[in-house]
């Protein structure tokens, strides 16, 4: 027999935000996997570090970080068979992801290369969009309300369009594109409305008006944008 | 001194995906407050029962489920006072709400009667959107994708406009809106492309292609629709 795969959802960066049943998993454990930078850091891994068992075994899978897929392709190809091998031995394999596995992680790579063959669980997590609502005390949508979530590599010309159609907006991946994020929400007169939030629930996080987020945006950031639903119901 | 007011997301229904630091300070709460329908029945209060201290003051919020908005602000109004009259004792209170407090959660018109009074503390939990989409196997975004969120009860032709435009889509709060949904997302010819989650991680969950969901859905009930991106990398 096989073992199970679990992609487990770990949220956004306090390891108080795991669920309980993602703290179980991890807790018994005999082989935990998780993406990591290249040269060793791993934010899933440092989430995560007080659950893992001593003497699991470990599986990083390095990601170059490259605007060229085809290295990170290959990356991923080499972890997915490195899980493969623990799979096929009989044993369990946990996946630690960020946040959500489904939501914008690198997770759904390994299970596209491994669902069909193997069986899968994905536990849930909490995303780094209610966590940074959360953290900014800024309800997201109530009622009839529409939330559009974009990242914010997208060309300019699309950002603007896909938020002056929207109603709550969360931008992601801001990092290096955080100039023209705010130069697009300036333009459609929303500055005073949009929040950024970077690393939330960790220990160096901030939150600001979006007005006055600094100049150089890590990638760990977000930028949210309500046009000011009442909340009294 | 006032007490302290936490909005605490409970997760889909799984008492195992309350997170940490939810079942932390349920578990250490002199007073819970928690939305009810009229008549008793509590989402909210039967995901954290186990939790819940014995000798913990109760405070139900019974929401009358009608059209018109005025009978559920009033109630609102009362359930606010009564939290309110515990925060001025000196108390903390802790709201329990299902899936994550800003997302679509009742605990925003608390939190907009109460946030500028007393100290708010929210406590992000998972969404039933990742809930679902992990129920589903089903990826909801990588890359540069973009997420839509759309309510149910928007008009059909907004429906098709905007799932028209979208790459990925979550329609909440389906109901008695299914057969409408189901005929804008058939007509678009994406019907293959979606599903159709009932009462995610609950011990009556039912995951089907739309295509052969039931012709009645429960208020807890989702569609998702992904137009098919590359999860290869
Ligand atoms: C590859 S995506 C991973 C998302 C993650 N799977 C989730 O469910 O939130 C990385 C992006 O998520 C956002 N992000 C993740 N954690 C964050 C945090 N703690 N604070 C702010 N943004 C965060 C940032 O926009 C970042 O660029
Ligand atoms: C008032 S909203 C509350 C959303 C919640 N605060 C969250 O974060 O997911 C209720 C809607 O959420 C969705 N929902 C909540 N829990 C669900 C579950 N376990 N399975 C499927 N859908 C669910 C349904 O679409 C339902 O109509």
């Amino acid at each position: 027999m096989s073992g199970t795969l679990y992609g487990v959802g770990l949220g956004p960066g306090d390891p108080e935000l795991i669920t309980r049943k993602a703290a179980r998993l991890i807790a018994e454990a005999e082989v935990v996997a998780y993406p990591s930078l290249e040269g060793g850091d791993s934010l899933a891994r440092s989430i995560a570090a007080e659950l893992i068992p001593d003497g699991a075994q470990e599986i990083a899978i390095d990601i170059p970080m490259t605007v060229a897929r085809a290295p990170a392709q290959a990356a991923y190809d080499a972890g997915a068979a490195q899980i493969a091998q623990a799979l096929e031995a009989g044993r369990d394999v946990v996946c630690l992801c960020e946040g959500d596995p489904f939501f914008y992680g690198s997770f759904m790579y390994l299970h596209a290369r491994l669902a069909e063959r193997f069986a899968v669980e994905v536990v849930p997590g909490v995303t780094s969009i209610t966590a940074c609502a959360a953290r900014a005390g800024m309800p997201l949508a109530a009622r009839n309300e529409r939330v559009t979530i974009l990242p914010g590599p997208l060309p300019e010309a699309e950002l603007r369009a896909r938020i002056e159609g929207a109603e709550s907006v969360a931008v992601m991946k801001v990092g290096r594109h955080l100039a023209k994020i705010r130069s697009v929400i300036a333009g459609l007169g929303l500055l005073d409305q949009a929040v950024y939030v970077e690393r939330a629930s960790l220990p160096e996080e901030c939150v600001l008006p979006l007005a006055k987020a600094p100049e150089k945006a890590p990638y760990f950031s977000m930028i949210l944008l309500t046009k000011g639903a009442d909340p009294w119901l």
